[in-house]
């Protein structure tokens, strides 16, 4: 038995909002150290392509290859690794790769379909899908190689149509990940590149004689990542820059208190800056939910960090109603969002902003992190408020189809030539007017 | 009869695919004095407020107001604006802006729905869409001010659910565009804001006493607002950070040569960096576009713009074929594409990069720019390869929906704690492991 050493809050706190906002707040400014370090590895691998990728690769992974070849695996390597795994967890990979493909297909239905229609005077307007021609994921080496985000960045890629995606992964000191490995081969990774950092985000947005040019570049990264994504932005495309992970959990007080201690250890555990909140209206509860975590965090093995990040980001907090947790949850935007109630529908009609919403006790966070289906890449540090899970729609784009019919360009010209002179574009103007009769 | 010095390449020639790239090159390229102007400006903006606002915009838009309120426009003034404007400027734009919504609404339709599915054991997955709260539009000031423009990115926001859309808007030298006031009357713009530059996007990022921080800041900018807008990028949404505009007319050789050579000149009067190119098989009909350009030119108000357009800039290419065009086509990945030919369908088909596709010898671009419906913003520089028209999706946001049935955690349950200790996440696993029977 422990004690941890995580705040409870009451909304009707007077200072309430002040200590929530300054428990949310994070730093994610860029200091000028690591913006000008990226500035000239992006400049590097640009003048001199492979040669500096290489030499960057043995600085900052610690190891000693001759040239590109040394970092390039091929689909046997890859499938070496699938075949290496034991049954398990081979069936447990295959099982998530299907459940999440099957998902990303269904999307794919529902929001990735060309569309057209045609006006009384045969105009026709609309708009073409089309898929990506390549892209590039980054997948993060060391102790955060996840094979689960693998699967999760590749096969919506895949779903959406996307021919060839290229990964790169770091092997610092020159150590593979199995599982990450097994985990490309099963996603259709094209070819992988034990490269990363800075230089494998250079390489992949201007490519080298080895690496080619992507068209968009996918996946969590540490901070010299996140800001190379953000420089090589509009030459290549790129996700969205992620924060620490966060878990928000709003309770009716029905859910076994050990299962929700639980999911909240399972955000605390990703890392020391990871945040977890209970929001309840039922304070004896909350208390209980503060028991089983004392209860149960000794016999977790990351249980250092789980006690760090909830003593210095997590929350329990005590709420005047279900509604009023639902508006907190709003202004925070969690990236994931449990309501753990017994009628979930009640509630989730009044989320306007999270990444993904678990709903009721059965549904745990960790289930959709794995294999429930939808992707487990979210917007994280409350950019739900503007921004979506990966998905299909990632990995394609539109094109706008425009097609006028010669009575079409009568009405329209009209339109055109007035507000083309208004703006003092003349050629504009004209260039309606001739088609006028 | 002038002549004009736009270069005739052929794709037959050695070096074709050198000089293409040659001339396809734009440098991008922020420099540092714009970075560090631009993270100090965000800086005072955070720390001072609408002070700061107030300061910077005096110095930068020569005027000399005492505070915010002198800054803010109510409705009343944009009503104004849109009483004085003649009766032909006020219908058009009342047209162009029904249409313009017309499109949105359908594109909403198409792939703004919430959807989901249950599976055999009654769990339910999908995605619950959800409009932005709040969102900020960024239009220029002085020459570039257009009201079209202005249509083109409140509409979408309006039509996606979005509550309150903020405008910011420079007036240099306290010189306002009153058809530009009017457009945001016309588009429901919630307030307007007479600032611009790097400090209206860092006070629309952070939100100021008086200007609201918002979801997303979309709209174009010199390059002190698109450094602004890439160092915000996270904070809030973006969209993409424009290059010059261009054209690519992909002609069989059957519409009046004066058409395209005017088509050509619509993108041209832009600015000198805008980008025109004409790809066709027929090289006589490329010498009568060529002969037409020479005639036109001298009727044109901004033809010292369109001839350093077209000269240093601009490309009359004989291909081999309509096949090799439309490949040729996909490699640049034009904003604007026409395809002005006797049967688009067939060539709309090859093409898989375009901001927009303007079928057959009536679609002018410029009905497109205007009133066709379809979006103007769209991707340039190639960005089309992987970035969408600006559109109703970028107002909005997709939230996963989970519901696991208690017979789905037993097999989800296996699958994720099997993955979960694969990686070492024991947290992950024990959430699942107790839902298990």
């Amino acid at each position: 038995m422990t004690t941890i050493n995580t705040p409870t809050l009451q909304t009707t706190d007077s200072d309430f909002n002040q200590q929530l906002q300054t428990r949310l707040a994070f730093d994610d400014s860029t200091d000028a150290g690591i913006q000008s370090a990226v500035t000239d590895i992006i400049a590097q691998v640009r003048a001199r392509g492979d040669a500096a990728v290489v030499e960057l690769t043995n600085k900052f992974d610690r190891i000693n290859v001759a040239s590109m070849a040394d970092l390039t695996l091929t689909q046997a390597d890859l499938k070496a690794a699938f075949d290496g795994l034991n049954d398990e967890q081979r069936t447990a990979l295959q099982a998530a790769a299907h459940r999440v493909k099957s998902y990303h297909e269904a999307q794919n239905a529902e929001c990735g379909k060309s569309w057209q229609y045609t006006e009384a005077d045969g105009t026709v307007l609309g708009q073409k899908v089309t898929p990506l021609d390549r892209v590039g994921i980054y997948v993060p080496g060391g102790k955060a190689a996840y094979p689960s985000s693998v699967l999760m960045n590749a096969i919506p890629a895949h779903v959406a149509g996307v021919n060839e995606i290229i990964m790169v992964v770091p092997t610092p000191d020159g150590v593979r990940n199995a599982l990450v490995l097994a985990a490309a081969y099963i996603a259709g990774v094209t070819t992988v590149f034990t490269v990363g950092g800075a230089q494998a985000v250079a390489a992949l947005a201007y490519g080298t004689a080895t690496v080619p040019r992507v068209d968009k570049i996918v996946g969590p990264g540490n901070a010299f990542v996140a800001e190379a994504k953000r420089r090589v932005f509009g030459q290549v495309g790129i996700d969205m820059i992620a924060g620490p992970s966060e878990i928000l959990i709003i309770a009716d007080g029905t859910t076994s208190p050990d299962w929700v201690a639980m999911d909240l250890f399972s955000q605390a555990e990703h890392d020391e800056l990871a945040q977890s909140i209970l929001l309840c209206p039922d304070a004896d509860y909350v208390a209980q939910v503060r028991a089983s975590i004392d209860k149960l965090l000794p016999d977790m093995p990351r249980r250092g960090v789980i006690r760090t990040s909830l003593e210095n980001r997590g929350m329990l907090i005590v709420t005047r109603s279900m509604d009023e947790a639902c508006e907190i949850s709003n202004t925070i935007a969690p990236e994931h969002l449990e309501i753990s109630a017994v009628n979930p529908h009640v509630w989730v009609d009044k989320i306007r902003h999270a990444g993904a919403i678990f709903m009721g006790a059965y549904t745990s966070e960790s289930l959709g992190d794995y294999c429930a289906g939808p992707n487990h890449v979210l917007p994280t540090s409350g950019t739900a408020r503007f921004s979506s899970p990966l998905g299909v729609y990632d990995f394609q784009k539109r094109s706008s189809i425009i097609h006028v019919s010669e009575a079409g360009a009568q009405t329209l010209g009209q339109i055109a030539s007035t507000l083309a002179h208004g703006e003092g574009l003349t050629a504009h103007a004209r260039s309606a007017e001739m088609r006028l009769k």
